[in-house]
């Protein structure tokens, strides 16, 4: 029997669900989110899911070849078991893969959502665009600087899962080291998420100017809980020196823990997905964050990477699902 | 015709080249080793190369099944090309492949020393006995703290290389971001080289005599060149309070450096070589380092790994560069 010709996808996040349709050209047929249900139990989460799954393989009118799902957290890949994820604290422990199996009588994989979203970018983005133009990718590091800084590899085509599935944690490699560090939710210090990230970026203006710091600020007129990672952004587009110093931390932060990166995995492309990168984008610091690693690598060679704005946006994670469906199902083919 | 059952091994270091015949139980059957001459033509350094592995290939009685050769140094593992070695510029641009294998007409591996390093303690070192234990080794981080500080990464049981084979330079990632970061010799500043190899720990040393620092140490009364790292860890062992605070100095910058291999490469085993790790085993320094690696790192499934000093010691790379011999001829097996 012939592959069916669509996957399902789910994108779990801490936020939203999304699920899709998607073709074996990565393409998105049909898709609809929900937002989490705030404060319900687990059997409300992932009735919903399930709910939302179902609702995907009605759409599809016709048999799909099998689920693929990232989830916000650390996942261990061969059951799909979720391990203490902070943001989705209430699926702590639970199994995905056989709960949807027996479920929905197809194949399931699940994988950690930036994990997968640098395996969308690397099968049906910023890589196969590469590859294209005549130079295809060996090794792939992607960033989703988004509400957290997470990150996932590619190597040879295959998410690179270390011993338990956690690898690519950028977000709590340290970059800074001085006694006046930020503390980040894990609980350490220096965190590139405690710098770079859409909460980081958020606190860091608000202790500017709780401390007197943002005197004549467009943000010191915005009430607390208006001062997000966008506002920041905008501002510094119209160069409030308060949003541009808070961004110069997200910048350098940024440019010293992907400079570890490229020396610990010599990556021949880095992408960098999430909100905070749109924010990064329209102010072109993406060339500044690579002249800033430039001028700490240590070799011509581990120079020979580009870097660059995710192509998928904020469907790598959903992409990326579906390519582990075709990716699976490829590598079971006799 | 079965594969002959010997291989040569050769490791190329800044000081040293050694050969040896290993047989496919990683045991070393013969070996030799010799200084490399001093301010020499790359012609001489080829010729005193290919005279040891002559004599290698004579001393096996009989056939052998291929050179593994271990370089200190970048180098592009297809071809076996050495890439501005720092510590072996005189031999940059050399494609030791294809010369030796026109040279014995056997085939010919080449890798850098401490990514073979990593396979020789996979294959017959730490993690084999791990395995022979009940716990084997998925992905195993090595480092070597020597004169410089260089790494290894064997995931599934194979070196991961990388873009360009250039792979877990730890050394090179920064762990001290403060004003007071020391330079390295690689022109950057604060990386872990820089404060935990041997000649850092010199340097250190050196500095804080000159500086007033070491008032009524050991150290003090020594000559200027008799400052090793192997005179420091002498004088720790003994308490000495100059010594035990450059000591310091290189724990708090590995367990650093190696928690942000924890959270990007998830590794169940990593393993120090090298002397200086010789020097830390003295001052049973190992578990101090673990502690506070578990201390900084974000989640149990994370914590989940072994620390442990080389089992195979200063032939790790030699054993390793066999190990790559007898793993290519299984790969190539129809």
């Amino acid at each position: 029997m012939s592959t069916p010709p669509v996957a399902v996808a789910l994108d779990w996040g801490g936020t939203w669900i999304r699920v899709a349709l998607i073709n074996q050209q990565g393409e998105i047929l049909w898709q609809t989110r929900e937002a989490n249900p705030k404060g319900r139990t687990r059997e409300e989460y992932l009735n919903n899911a399930a709910r939302m799954l179902t609702t995907a393989v009605q759409q599809a009118c016709g048999p799909v070849a099998g689920i693929g799902a990232g989830v916000a957290g650390p996942v261990e890949p061969s059951r799909g078991t979720f391990h203490q994820p902070p943001n989705l604290m209430v699926l702590d422990g639970v199994s995905f893969k056989s709960l949807w199996e027996n479920l929905f009588r197809v194949p399931v994989w699940v994988g950690n959502d930036a994990n997968l979203a640098a395996l969308g970018e690397h099968t049906f983005g910023s890589a196969k665009e590469s590859a294209e133009n005549g130079h295809p990718i060996k090794t792939l590091f992607y960033v989703t600087v988004s509400t957290g800084v997470g990150g996932g590899l590619v190597d040879k085509g295959s998410v690179f899962l270390g011993a338990n599935g956690l690898t690519s944690e950028i977000g709590h490699t340290v970059v800074d080291t001085t006694t006046s560090a930020l503390l980040c939710p894990c609980g350490q210090i220096g965190c590139l998420e405690a710098m770079a990230s859409g909460t980081g970026i958020e606190r860091i203006t608000r202790a500017k100017i709780s401390s007197g710091e943002a005197s004549g600020s467009i943000l010191e007129s915005l009430d607390k809980n208006e001062i997000s990672s966008e506002a920041v952004f905008d501002a510094a587009e119209k160069k409030d020196p308060l949003a541009l110093s808070t961004v110069e931390i997200a910048v350098s932060a940024l440019a010293n823990g992907l400079t570890n990166v490229v020396h610990l995995l010599n990556p021949d492309m880095i992408v960098l997905g999430g909100g905070v990168t749109t924010g990064l984008v329209n102010l072109d610091l993406i060339r500044d964050i690579k002249k800033r690693m430039l001028n700490r690598i240590m070799s011509d060679l581990h120079k020979d990477f580009q870097l660059t704005a995710a192509k998928l946006g904020d469907s790598a994670g959903l992409v990326g699902a579906a390519s582990l469906v075709w990716q699976k199902l490829e590598e079971e083919k006799p």
